[in-house]
C-alpha cells in the first residue's frame, strides 16, 4: 500500500514550526508495510489544498492529512474537504457531547468557536479525538481514503495509534513487505566506507537497497528489502546483513536501529554501572538526551550543569588554580569535572564537556567550536580535543555526540 | 518572488530523519520577502524527482532542492539534474582542488567516491561548499532557477547564508513585501481567544491575516501583512498591532517573536538576576533550552539534574524524611529543590521539576504525567501541580514549558 502525507499550515511554510509529524507517521506506516511516496506541505488556502489532494490521488489511494483543524478562522481544512468531496457540514450530537465533556474537564465553557467544531462533513466517518477538540475525519470514496487529523503532534499520534493505523492495516490489500535492517558503523568516513563496500553493493540482489545516513563519527547503514513473501524477504535481508557483518566486524557498534543514547544505556545496563554527566557548553543536553530514553533512571543518576566557573569550582571541585592556569576549556578541567561528578553522585561512569559554543566567547587560541570532552569508566579516563567550528546549535549537538561516542569507546575498546 | 522547496531522501520518507531544513530555509526566504508555496519531499528515485521539479515549476520560478548529494551510490540527485537539464557531468579542477584541501584538513585520503564529487553538471554554476564535500549547483534556464544543496543541515545553512540568499535577493524582481508581527498571549485557551478577537478579525483589512499558533499555556498570535510598498505595509500592520495590544493588554507577555527561554533571559537581564535549575523528570531539558540561547551565560549559572533521590538528598539537600513521607513528586520536594539549587549555585532565581515522565513509574495516586513544578524569585516561591497525562517526550516538553511559564509569571504578576 502506498500512502502520501499532506501537512497544512502557513506556520510550516514561513518556518515558524518544523514538521515533525510526517517523520513520525512515516515510521508507523512503514511498520505495517505501507510506503510513503511523497510528503507535501501546503498553505491554508483552499485551491492549494485541493491541488495537493488531486496530485496525491494521481499517485496513491491513501492520503493522510494533518493540520488546519483548529477552532479559529485561519483553519479552513474542514470546509475545503466538504467542497472537495461534495458534501456539507452537519451538526454531530456525538462530537458535541465529547467536546462538552473535554472542555468541562479543562474547566472551560463551550463557546461559538468550540460549537463550530461539532460541525462535521456529512459523508465522512468521524473518529473522536480523545485528547483534543478537533474531530478526525475519515473519507472513503471509490476505494480511495483521505484522513484528516489535527496538526498538534500529541493529538495526531494518539489517533494514529488508536484508530488510523489499525484501520489502514485491515484495509491494506496488497502483500507488499518492506523490511529494514540498520546497523551503526564507526571508524569510517562516509566516502571511505562507500569505497570499502563497493563490491558488496555491486553484488547485492536487486530488491535490496543500501543507504548511508552519516552523523558525525557514526554512520547509520540501512539495508531495505522489498518483496511479497515475508519469510523470504527477511531471509534475503538476513543473508546480506551477515555478509556486511563479516566485512565490517568490530566496526559495527550495534546491529539494531538504536540511538547513541540507547546504546549507552544498553552497555551500562549490561555492566550494572551508573552514569552521571558534568556539562558546561552542552548545557544539560547530554543529560536531556540520555533521559529521553524510557527507563534511563536504571543507569543514570544525574548531572551537574556547570555553566559558570564558580559552579565548576564549588560544586564539582575543579581546582581554581587550574581554571586560571589552563582556562575552563582544557584537558585538566574536563578530567576534574569527570572525577568530581562521579564523586558527587557516586557513579562508576561519567562524561564531561567544556567548550566554546559560540557565537561569542572565542579567542585566537580557542576559537568558537573548541571543545574538550572527557569520559570515565571506573579507573579509565580519556579526554579528547574537538574543533567543530560550526554554529552554536551544531556545536552543542556535536559535542554531545562526541562525548557519548568517547564513553562508548571506553566500553568496547 | 515565490519559491518552492524540494527535499530528497528515502530517510525522510521512512521517518528516520525529520526534515528541519525546510523550516529554516523558509524563515530565511521570508526575511527577503520571498514566499514558500509548497514543500515537497520525494524519494531517491529519478522519475519522482523529475515529476516534483516539473510540478514545482508550474507554480513558481525558483526551486530550492536539498539532499541526495552524498558520495554514495544511493545519492542520484546530481545525475538526475543532468538528465533534467539536458547536460552532462564534467570534471571540475576547482572543485577537485577544494575537495583535496578539505580532505587533507580532515586527515583523509582522496578516493574514488570523493573524486566523483568533483564531477559537476556542465550547464550549472558551481558554488563551493565551504564545510563539506558536495558542491552546490545553481541552474538558471529561461528565467527559472533551481538550486541543489546538500541535505546536511550545517552545510545547507552555510551556503544559504553565504551565497544563495544574497543571489536570490539580487535576482528578485517583484516588489512584494511580507511583514509579520508575532506576539505571545497568555491566560487564554485558543477557542476563547478566537471568540474574544472575533470583532477584531472581522474588521481587519483584507491584506492582513491573523494566525493562531497555540502551545500549552501560551498562544503565539501572528499578524501577516502583504503589500507592494514597504512603508505602507508596515504602517498598516502597526495599526492592527496597536489595536490588538489595546484589546489584550497585560495578557500579551511579549510583543516580539521570542521563544519562552528568550523571554526568560530578557527578564532576568533587565533585573540583573541569575538563574539555576533543579531537574528530575525534565532531565536537563530546561537547562538545555535555556542554554540554547546565545549569551545565556550572562544570567544562567547551572543546573543539578537530580534523577535519583540520592542526588536530591545529597546534592540539593532535600529532606530524606520528606522524600519518604510525601514522595519525590510532591510540593515540599520541589520547594526544597528550588531552595537547594539557589543555595548551591548562589542564584536569586530557580525552577525545579519533579514528576513521572512515563511510560513506567505511574501509580493510581500519581499517574504518568503527574508533575510538580516550583519557581523561586528572591523571597517569592510558587508551586504548581500539573497532570499532562501524555507520552514521555511530551510530558518532558510540557513540564519544561510550564516551569518556565511559572517563573515568568513570578516576574510579571
Amino acid at each position: 500500500m502506498n500512502v502520501e502525507i499532506i501537512t497544512i499550515g502557513d506556520e510550516l511554510l514561513i518556518g515558524q514550526v518544523v514538521d515533525t509529524n510526517s517523520a513520525w507517521m512515516a515510521k508507523e506506516l512503514n511498520a505495517i508495510g505501507a510506503e510513503v511516496l511523497h510528503i507535501t506541505t501546503v498553505r491554508d488556502r483552499k485551491d492549494e489544498m485541493i491541488e495537493a489532494f488531486n496530485e496525491a490521488f494521481t499517485r496513491v489511494n491513501v492520503v493522510l492529512v494533518t493540520g488546519g483543524l483548529g477552532p479559529t478562522k485561519d483553519d479552513i481544512t474542514k470546509q475545503t474537504l466538504c467542497d472537495y468531496f461534495g458534501t456539507e457540514l452537519v451538526f454531530s450530537q456525538e462530537v458535541y457531547a465529547h467536546l462538552e465533556n473535554l472542555l468541562q474537564r479543562r474547566g472551560l465553557q463551550m463557546n461559538e468557536s468550540n460549537r463550530a467544531q461539532a460541525l462535521v462533513p456529512e459523508s465522512c466517518t468521524v473518529i473522536q479525538n480523545a485528547v483534543g477538540t478537533a474531530p478526525i475525519m475519515w473519507f472513503e470514496h471509490d476505494g480511495r481514503i483521505l484522513v484528516s487529523m489535527p496538526g498538534v503532534p500529541s493529538e495526531m499520534k494518539q489517533v494514529m495509534t488508536s484508530d488510523i493505523i489499525p484501520r489502514l492495516s485491515s484495509f491494506k490489500q496488497d502483500a507488499a513487505v518492506i523490511v529494514h535492517h540498520t546497523c551503526l558503523v564507526r571508524n569510517f568516513a562516509e566516502s571511505v566506507l562507500s569505497e570499502f563496500l563497493d563490491d558488496f553493493e555491486r553484488n547485492m540482489p536487486e530488491d535490496i537497497k543500501l543507504a548511508y545516513l552519516p552523523t558525525p563519527g557514526l554512520i547509520r547503514l540501512r539495508l531495505t528489502a522489498r518483496g511479497t513473501d515475508e519469510e523470504k524477504t527477511k531471509r534475503n535481508l538476513d543473508g546480506q546483513v551477515k555478509k556486511l557483518c563479516g566485512l565490517l566486524g568490530n566496526n559495527i557498534l550495534c546491529n539494531e536501529d538504536l540511538s547513541l543514547t540507547q546504546i549507552v544505556g544498553k552497555f551500562l545496563k549490561e555492566r550494572g554501572w551508573m552514569l552521571s554527566t558534568a556539562e558546561s557548553c552542552t548545557g544539560g543536553n547530554i543529560a536531556h538526551q540520555i533521559t529521553k530514553v524510557p527507563g534511563s533512571s536504571a543507569y543514570f543518576k544525574g548531572s551537574v550543569v556547570a555553566y559558570s566557573n564558580e559552579v565548576k569550582e564549588n560544586v564539582l571541585g575543579v581546582s581554581a588554580a587550574d581554571l586560571t592556569a589552563f582556562g575552563a576549556v582544557s584537558d585538566p578541567v574536563v578530567r576534574q569535572m569527570c572525577d568530581g561528578v562521579c564523586r558527587l553522585m557516586n557513579t562508576e561512569c561519567s562524561v564531561a564537556v567544556s567548550g566554546i559554543a559560540g557565537p561569542d566567547g572565542g579567542t585566537p587560541d580557542k576559537p568558537v567550536g573548541t571543545v574538550w570532552i572527557a569520559a570515565k569508566c571506573g579507573d579509565k579516563i580519556q579526554t579528547q580535543l574537538c574543533s567543530f567550528a560550526s554554529r552554536r546549535e551544531n556545536n552543542i549537538a556535536r559535542a554531545t555526540q562526541a562525548a557519548l561516542l568517547l564513553l562508548v569507546s571506553l566500553f568496547v575498546d
